[in-house]
């Protein structure tokens, strides 16, 4: 834990950097002219340049919404984090706008204490624990900010996320459960959103078997949401991560919702949905799992069920795979065939083992009284000599005996 | 009526072939020795070649079972079946062997009879109601039985095959009933097997909106089979049609009804599994239907019911698409790009209309006491100027509203 709480503290060398923002705030209050708090904007921007990555980053957090088109630009033209602030000050003032009322609120003193105040730890794309999974999302989260002992990139290395309708039926919850529980034993991380529903028994499935769980959260670490899975919440943080990219204290707004499933559909291996609506988040996640090359799995149930009615539509138009357990699940999303799924298959019958010629010959063995060589060619349509040679085969495993009028069927 | 029952007649201009056969089958007597009787057997395979086509695809019902490799081999390198039959004396003697028993008991008489009895007609490749989806077999029916006053060839070139588990769960006969009253109602033909369970209700859904449904049988038109269903398939034959490829009177033997499956799947312009066990001749049935590059389907169902897990291998495997309704099947086996199913989705909501921006302004609405724009546009991170244009909007479409704070989310 030492260690980790080396990351929320800004870099040796670097300037006081909430102090330094808030005197750049300070430039243009809150009354202030628009025109006059620009200029500002500029000169507190440029001077960012020399703040250090972390720092930066919680800024841009801070600063933009996540997946902000402007921000994502400038954070991947530029060198890092500072320098992308440093280049917002280039920006047209429109665009500029757009952040000055943030800049004014911008306290990252404040930021800090509240993210030492819930346990939690800032990562940035260049820490060892960084999920790299989030690097293929066109617009990756600023930072991320972690509450929990699982080393979040190596668990996200082997994980599913399993997500679903918050108002689920019994079976999928029962299923989601179950199925998380499988994959846990099986040595996956189970991610979620902690919503309730199919998401509260993914992770509950997880816990069940002490399996990791990861929360990825729409507000803050800091804000359990929804506030009736606040001690599900404290449970997952203490044994598994409880993870967002918004910085403590935000809030869990609608929008934040769909972002956050981003997070979930990159940072894992595949996406299974359990039970989803036609007009459902989860499909969401599905969607942008598929477009990040991810497993997309679906549980199917009951087509008199509206709650399976997303599943079944991923599924018809091939978005989804079709799954029914957790094996299944972990032959999707494991090791690429080291874990394949036993074949479904009901016990053998001894006759699976005949040849077509011996099965005419016992589908023509009468129950009752036996009949004669000649008669069992005829009904079988085989010579003779066959029919007497697959008579021999079936006595000897039991399907075929003899009486007094010949050859019948030995139940 | 009159101008089918014509067809079970021997054509103008052929001798009188049961009695011909009978004095060719005289010669060999059950008694006879097999070495005497194969040259029995020579004599009168040789004269055969001048019986009529019907006649002698009637004789190959009898001497060969369905999909007998020996006879379809002849059949489709000579020119017809008396060819076949006569090119059968120059096949080495243990092959002919197979066929001497049934040579004996050989009686065409006695088949017209039975024919004539139960009211069916036979149908042969020529026929102008011979349903030639059965010609992509590579082993197709020697001729078809069929009672009922349906055109068999007009029906099945709009149709569906609809099987399933004999040992069915209620929400599996229901769904079949649906679906195939639904598949009727849009001009389908409900093609399946009679069989108990899936079967039946598939025929039951058809009759209910007396859209036209056909039974394959694996016995004689004249042997219901289940007996449990007599009456149900005395409906379907005053209304439909009962089909088989077995002479009247024949048994229903267990491979007969993995051969009556592939008659099915291929008559059929595609089929619709709606429950079946990890083994289930539905299975066959679609396999058959997928190798003739028919189209499956299946219908999907609780993954906790074993009566659905062969429909979700066979989704899983790719064999199948996914269905729930007859819309969809509609969709898959009608005519291409005409029979689209709706898309299935929830009502519009108002929302559904915003742009990016005007969600971000909606999300950061205040519930109660209003906000001031520029708290506002610091919420929703965008420019003031944006805010106010996207609030003019929401004000328009009835989903924000001024108070004496500022604004707010209107419910």
């Amino acid at each position: 834990m030492t260690s980790r709480k080396t990351s929320t503290t800004p870099r040796k060398g670097v300037a006081p950097t909430g102090q330094t923002v808030r005197g750049q705030s300070a430039l243009w209050a809150q009354a202030t002219p628009v025109a006059a708090r620009t200029d500002g904007i500029i000169e507190g921007l440029r001077r960012a340049k020399d703040w250090d990555e972390r720092t930066a980053r919680v800024a841009w957090s801070r600063l933009a919404e996540p997946a902000d088109p402007v921000a994502a630009r400038l954070l991947s033209v530029h060198g890092g984090a500072a320098a992308a602030l440093a280049a917002l000050s280039e920006e047209p003032r429109a665009c500029r706008e757009a952040f000055a009322r943030r800049w004014d609120a911008l306290d990252l003193h404040r930021d800090l204490e509240l993210t030492r105040h819930c346990d939690a730890r800032i990562l940035i794309p260049d820490d060892d624990e960084w999920p790299s999974g989030v690097d293929d999302l066109m617009e990756p989260p600023y930072c991320l900010w972690v509450r929990g002992p699982l080393d979040l990139r190596r668990v996200c290395e082997r994980s599913v996320s399993i997500v679903g309708a918050r108002a689920a039926t019994a079976y999928g919850e029962q299923l989601a459960a179950e199925i998380a529980a499988g994959a846990g034993e099986r040595g996956f991380a189970v991610v979620s959103g902690a919503a309730f529903g199919i998401d509260r028994a993914a992770h509950l499935g997880a816990l069940a078997v002490q399996a990791p769980t990861v929360a990825v959260l729409a507000g803050g670490v800091d804000r359990p949401y929804p506030q009736a899975h606040t001690d599900l919440l404290e449970d997952i943080a203490r044994s598994g991560a409880v993870v967002s990219e918004m910085p403590p204290g935000s809030l869990p707004l609608r929008q934040r919702f769909l972002l956050r499933n981003r997070i979930i559909a990159a940072a894992t291996r595949g996406t299974l949905v359990v039970e989803a609506g036609l007009r459902s988040g989860s499909r969401n996640t599905a969607g942008t799992a598929a477009q990040l090359a991810r497993i997309v799995m679906a549980v199917p149930g009951p087509v008199t069920s509206m709650s399976s009615a997303g599943c079944h539509e991923m599924i018809r138009s091939g978005m989804a795979v079709l799954v029914t357990d957790a094996a299944e699940v972990a032959e999707a999303v494991g090791e690429y065939g080291s874990e394949l799924a036993p074949v479904r298959r009901d016990p053998d019958r001894p006759e699976d083992a005949l040849d077509a010629h011996e099965q005419r010959v016992r589908d023509a063995l009468p129950v009752r009284a036996g009949h004669q060589v000649s008669r069992l060619a005829c009904d079988a349509g085989l010579p003779e000599t066959t029919v007497g040679a697959c008579l021999g085969r079936l006595e000897l495993m039991g399907l075929a005996e003899r009486d007094a009028w010949g050859w019948r069927l030995r139940r």
